[in-house]
């Protein structure tokens, strides 16, 4: 599964792309977002994405999670993302 | 059907109990967010209330939608989130 990590100064457009492309080939995508910042990025690329994926007449839904990171011992919790098929 | 309006300032866990309440009580919910910082605590309590909805045996999902506001004259675009169940 290819996770694709978010960050506040993604651009929406290329996460849309990504999570699209992802979710074509594989059936479904994880993002990661840490940050208010890259959560607002990610949730606007999932607009365009639903949007892209539509005319494929794919209709896709997704859940957040809670995720804990270890960045060389200090712990970070992330969301991650899951897309998927309705 | 009821809007909830999330700001960077709601309690995470306040939302989500609205969430789970307005689901249980009419199969679906709708929340308004402006701004990082709102999607933010949105989506944190969208975890905490897939949880809480879980124990009743609901699995729920969400898709966000761009929106136009419009404030005295003002267009502002926000994001809705809509939750159903799966």
């Amino acid at each position: 599964m290819t996770l694709i990590k978010v960050s506040s100064q993604s651009k929406t457009a290329s996460v849309a792309g990504a999570i699209a492309g992802i979710v074509r080939e594989q059936g479904k995508a994880e993002i990661q977002m840490i940050g208010a910042g890259s959560i607002n990025q990610a949730m606007k690329a999932m607009v365009l994405a639903r949007g892209y994926l539509k005319e494929d007449g794919l209709d896709v839904i997704c859940y957040p999670e809670f995720v804990d990171l270890d960045f060389d011992g200090r712990l970070v919790t992330a969301l991650k993302l899951i897309v998927e098929p309705r």
